[in-house]
């Protein structure tokens, strides 16, 4: 579907034509495109360490080696592909240390979109190349890397890959977490044929990056609404994910009376309800997207509902109300039921505020380009997000008409994704080619 | 767990000893119960076509075998073993023609107890035991029947096995229901070795059956409240499976502000709570214990929300009454949401008032022989409910202490299983053998 539409832009646009389009690398795109999509839904399934990232992992690989780029998985099965400064050569000035590195990942949520994550991989290695192109030559070290589990689809936990290598989860947490079939992260890893003793902080490559610049497509439309192709990240809303559990009792839906009955669905319902009231009053967001009951007859009652609760709020205060909240009414709609009601925060990320220096060097380097990039803050994490806390971070976005992300109608045209690309080039050029 | 309190039970009770628990047959009912048993939740899961189905057909057929009994599949995969009466033996007055058929079904709903179902398969074989020990000869066919797909776990149409071997639904229709991963019943029972071209009314085998009488464990508590371990059944609440389809638009949940989403979840939600108040005011059950969310991501809103309303009434008004007023309010909370709602009944069934002078003839023959069996009706679906629309049937309940049914928690004493056996006998010997 997003190929279909994709093809037709660059039918009219002209892909080998002038303009900014050019620097939109379409056949490492396409090739990247097929990779763990569903036929059925048009919709991702790159889940970390299953056969579809495997594939995803072989395509980085290759784009590596095309380019001669030096490729490497780190202990925390992140990819890496490095454009070295020429030996001896480039204007190297001493307060030049660290490497600048940007992309963002590989793995989907259910039936996500083809840009959310690739978009900044794939834009990447186009500025390389574009630069490449322009004869520049970096100063320092540039690294295109893609963290793994970045979604959180199989494990629960978001930007895995990146919060093992800045020491922000345990690795023992991270091997003991499950997937839906109760695989281990470590046993997924080991089956994958990566090592799962070896996960951890990575201080040293961690030092060794002076900043980290993510691409990604917006997840909302406020570029559309400033006629903006790419605009400049200012924060991102503290946010996490909280697991309830209500446990009833199974039963028979045609014998079971009314009163007898401890029905595990109907405190979920309340619940659901609830969360949307207290995010309108709060303005902030709550979500109920993932919800499993068990056994799932269609004739008998539930034994359990386990629900997933997905909560943004501009401010860290609004998002523990919020909750809270929530949690107050599953509580009670539980005790109402007979149902006993669990709960437990699965991951947290405090607002995060983008470097201030970076950011403005940044938005300085493209309006020297003429490039006018508003500044946005998003309720999405990111790994740029997670990394903020140990480096200075920034992100572009790139225009989405729609604003709809995270499913199979998440688009972003040819042409403003050519525009992030020489938005990237142009930041990488800065910070490291001159 | 269930074989646990068993053993508990068997050994204070001593299976050995006096009482009405040497017509239990422990050794036929301990064979069948590691079939299809999850190791986890200590439930059934004894789908149709599986081969945990296929484990259970086998122990029907070896249990067959061991008594002599004539066996057969028959075109619908209903299984048959015959007692026949002794070729020109046995007093066979003219009146009595046609063969008496007990039994039940042996597949389950997922995570379900051990005896819905089994325990009248179980009891029809100890049944026959019991009456050749006394040295009855039966003067007509004696059959013992498993039927197919009796709990609709995995194609979604309850009763299937009986209800196509009266007609009650076409062949055509059946063939084409799926499970949940899009598998037919056509290609699942070709896969299992059925063919599924053959399906379909049996109007010969029907007429050659004079009454079926189904043995089955009680799935509520009025018979431990009347303290009596043996109930006959007098109706069955009319009874159906609707399923709604709330089709919304995917979308990232950081991101999309309350006002632009089309989440399915919230009228959902406000579905299942609206059916337990309508149910309330009506007198009647209304349960959503099927729900699957697509694509099911904890980060994204839901493009669409599937799930299934099992309704029940004391009478067809009622069940008309309730269903209306909760798609109404599916419809107007879908509406509100900008959410596609669409909904169909997946099957029915009238009121059935079981045959009453059949069941004044059963009551008779307990009374005779001092047992003492209340009236009860009943809100669960039964073969023997499908099949009232063709021919005379009846039902015995076996206590259920908890009253706890389509659960591992189901239980029923041994003592009271024996009861049950004495009582089929004691039918089987009134119908068959006098």
């Amino acid at each position: 579907m997003n190929q279909a539409r994709f093809h037709d832009h660059e039918r009219n646009g002209g892909a080998g034509g002038p303009g900014p389009s050019r620097s939109w690398n379409s056949a490492l795109w396409q090739s990247l495109l097929p990779l763990g999509r569903d036929d059925q839904t048009g919709g991702y399934r790159r889940y970390s360490f299953t056969a579809a990232d495997a594939a995803c992992r072989d395509w980085f690989l290759r784009a590596a080696e095309q380019r001669g780029l030096r490729a490497e998985c780190d202990q925390n099965a992140n990819l890496w592909a490095w454009w070295d400064p020429p030996p001896g050569g480039g204007a190297s000035p001493p307060d030049r240390t660290g490497a600048i590195v940007t992309g963002s990942h590989l793995d989907s949520v259910p039936d996500g979109g083809a840009f959310d994550g690739p978009l900044g991989v794939v834009s990447a290695f186009a500025a390389i190349d574009l630069l490449r192109e322009r004869g520049q030559v970096p100063g320092r070290p540039v690294g295109v890397v893609a963290f793994a589990e970045e979604e959180g689809a199989r494990f629960g936990l978001a930007c895995l890959g990146s919060r093992l290598l800045a020491g922000l989860v345990a690795a023992d947490t991270a091997r003991a977490l499950t997937d839906s079939a109760g695989t281990t992260l470590a046993d997924a890893m080991a089956g994958a044929g990566f090592d799962p003793d070896l996960i951890g902080p990575d201080p040293d490559r961690v030092r060794g990056i002076a900043a980290f610049i993510e691409l990604h497509i917006e997840q909302g439309s406020a570029l559309a609404g400033m006629s903006a192709a790419v605009g400049v990240a200012k924060s991102i809303w503290p946010h996490g994910r909280w697991r309830i559990d209500f446990a009833g009792r199974a039963d028979h839906a045609g014998t079971t009376r009314l009163a007898d009955r401890r029905d595990p669905m109907l405190p979920y319902a309340a619940t659901v309800l609830a969360a949307r009231t207290a995010a309108a009053e709060c303005g902030a967001l709550a979500t109920f997207g993932k919800v499993l009951a068990e056994p799932g007859g269609s004739n008998a009652i539930c034994s359990a509902v386990r629900c997933w609760l997905d909560a943004r709020a501009p401010a860290e205060e609004t998002l523990s109300r919020l909750v809270s909240q929530v949690l107050a009414v599953a509580g009670r709609s539980a005790a109402e039921h007979g149902v006993r009601m669990t709960s437990r925060r699965e991951s947290f990320t405090p607002v995060v505020d983008f470097d201030p220096d970076l950011r403005a060097r940044v938005r300085a380097a493209l309006a020297a380009r003429g490039i006018d990039a508003p500044v946005l803050p998003t309720g999405a994490g990111h790994d740029a997000g997670v990394l903020a806390a140990r480096l200075p971070t920034a992100m572009l976005f790139v225009r989405n008409p729609s604003g709809v992300s995270h499913s199979p109608q998440e688009h972003a045209d040819p042409q403003d994704c050519a525009a992030g690309v020489a938005a990237l080039a142009a930041v990488l050029e800065e910070l490291t080619c001159r």
